[in-house]
């Protein structure tokens, strides 16, 4: 997508065919920061220290992840330690697991010069994928906002969103923002009311940022606000990411989802999940007994960095010295909550019937 | 209750029997300051501004704030003018309309020095009455975290609790808190989830400061964090404060309140209220429909303050510049969502029924 008029990916290899770039994202919205990936510990500190983040993208980054690591060393011994050290960066994230066995798979059979092209073909292509399978959710989940605007006489549409599954989470497009940038530039009235999903801002910091970048109307909002919002009809539509869903339709997804569906589901607001088929876990049928939640630092929600009125970049802390902090960063919303998945290959009911209809394939090889 | 070993309330006459003082809560928990008062205006300034925030304590203060007018000018003129101007502070809290009403009750047969004097006692004897209210909920509330530890042998009570509804909310002990204080202090093993509640973070500035003041165990959580802990077991009882509930038991309290009660009903965790019965609306029956939810100045969102690394107090900007923000301050739990109301005159159902069988003298004379 444009930032300040120009196209960009968050993610592309460099002209010397070796290097890869990636957009600093503990940098926005203050900072329009671009860094250089050269080693494979790069790319496994830029996942494990956020500057990329959003399942699609930390794939896409293993992936040329594991293109730097064979250009260090080809062979076997470093395309399995490669692997481990990447996985070991952030333990929910299923398209990071998938990223890298796909990697592996392609790899193994190949050797030296031949390992290291492929590796990066290989990673070109993964990141390619992403790029068709947004698109592919865009088009079907912009239907959601075209049937709403029509049955509405074309009034705004508002959509509300939480955490960032945006284009800043993927290569490009976004998955949840998808469909929204397909409404907006196809002239459909859009508004976004933006959580800002605490601890970490990315609503407030990278999802508004990139929907102010690209023009589209929204308003952040406090994590607290939007039952209220769906209690006074505010809201028409929930269309949130996920970090990884159950073969039943269980959706993981940033802390505080759970309580946006329970909103929906008690205003008959429609709460739908985007997701990149990759994101599926065929392997999980209950979401919340069965996926591991990753705790992070205390310090994400004991401080906030922010911009000083002077214009340097300050981190405060908000807590009382001494008051012990827990901080999750996801939770499962139950898949009775969720209205429906949107795909690249269409928009299925949560549930394993619904999945196993679109992805006859995958169901069947788990 | 103690601050730093010392006992103190939130407000207090000073020895010169005209002036007042109160904790400059803006400051905390980062400094502890006390302010003075010496006008109606300075009274006034401290409500709107949130120095004293909290339903029972802002009426409290206007109760002082009437004095200090009558100390200025015992007129009739100064009497009404000084009711506008304090009611004017703050539109969502009925304890303010309460506390004013019921000076101007008390001091529109006085006149003059009269006037005057009965000024200070009645506002003394509102913060007296408001100490005495806060035990009475305390004495009921605890039963039910006495259940609670009973039936689980003895092992930790987890409550969790939404923004400041604590001792620093009132004059002293506080609603939601003054169960959890009186537990405490009966040796039994309690321990606090601090929601944060953004975005002026009472909870994780105000409620873990106090909490922590006097040694009770918590943990501060961001907003989002209730539900997953919910479906978890880790949360046995959630009690929150109310600015005003209506005479069906509808509540409204702090936003983001309604998300914690969705959660709660969605696992079975008991979801108790707790009120001073001051902050009954007898006139409303729909809190959804009827009471009008404050708007507060974006800033609050868009920004944040807190002490940095270098000891200062500094206000950082977290949204992108450009981007809108909203900035509603309540939201409203409706009855259905209440496992009860805990008053000072005992437990109640959130209920019409269960309201008057508490108050029959008050249900009737609305």
């Amino acid at each position: 997508m444009n930032v300040d008029g120009a196209p960009y990916r968050t993610i592309w290899l460099n002209g010397d065919g070796e290097t890869v770039d990636i957009i600093d994202q503990t940098r926005l919205p203050h900072e329009f920061e671009i860094i250089r990936l050269e080693t494979c510990a790069d790319a496994a500190r830029a996942i494990r220290d956020m500057q990329v983040r959003g399942a699609p993208l930390i794939g896409a980054t293993a992936a040329y992840g594991m293109a730097l690591a064979m250009r260090e060393d080809a062979s076997d011994a470093a395309l399995a330690a490669a692997g481990a050290a990447l996985l070991g960066t952030r333990p929910t994230a299923v398209n990071l697991r998938w990223a890298l066995e796909d990697m592996r798979a392609y790899l193994l059979p190949l050797s030296g010069a031949g390992r290291i092209a492929g590796a990066y073909r290989r990673a070109a292509e993964i990141n390619d994928e992403d790029v068709a399978i947004n698109r592919g959710i865009g088009e079907h989940g912009v239907t959601l906002l075209r049937d709403i605007s029509a049955a509405r006489g074309g009034a705004t549409v508002n959509v509300l969103t939480h955490c960032n599954a945006g284009w800043l989470a993927t290569v490009d497009r976004g998955t949840a923002t998808s469909p929204i940038y397909e409404a907006h530039d196809s002239g459909l009235d859009v508004h976004v009311w933006v959580d800002e999903t605490r601890p970490r801002n990315q609503g407030a910091s990278l999802t508004a940022w990139e929907l102010g970048q690209h023009g589209v109307p929204h308003t952040v909002i406090a994590d607290n606000v939007g039952g209220h919002l769906m209690q006074h009809g505010d809201v028409d539509l929930c269309i949130t990411g996920t970090d990884r869903t159950t073969a039943t339709g269980d959706v993981c997804n940033k802390i505080g989802t759970y309580l946006k569906a329970l909103a929906a589901h008690d205003n008959d607001v429609p709460f739908y999940v985007a997701l990149p088929s990759p994101t599926i876990d065929w392997t999980l049928r209950d979401g919340v007994a069965e996926i591991p939640i990753e705790q992070r630092d205390g310090a994400e929600v004991s401080q906030m960095s922010g911009r000083t009125a002077a214009g340097a970049l300050e981190t405060v802390r908000i807590v009382p010295e001494g008051s012990p902090v827990a901080n999750y960063a996801f939770d499962v919303t139950p898949n009775r909550l969720v209205t429906g998945l949107i795909t690249e290959r269409g928009i299925a009911p949560a549930s394993e019937a619904g999945l196993r209809a679109l992805f006859p394939e995958r169901a069947l090889s788990a």
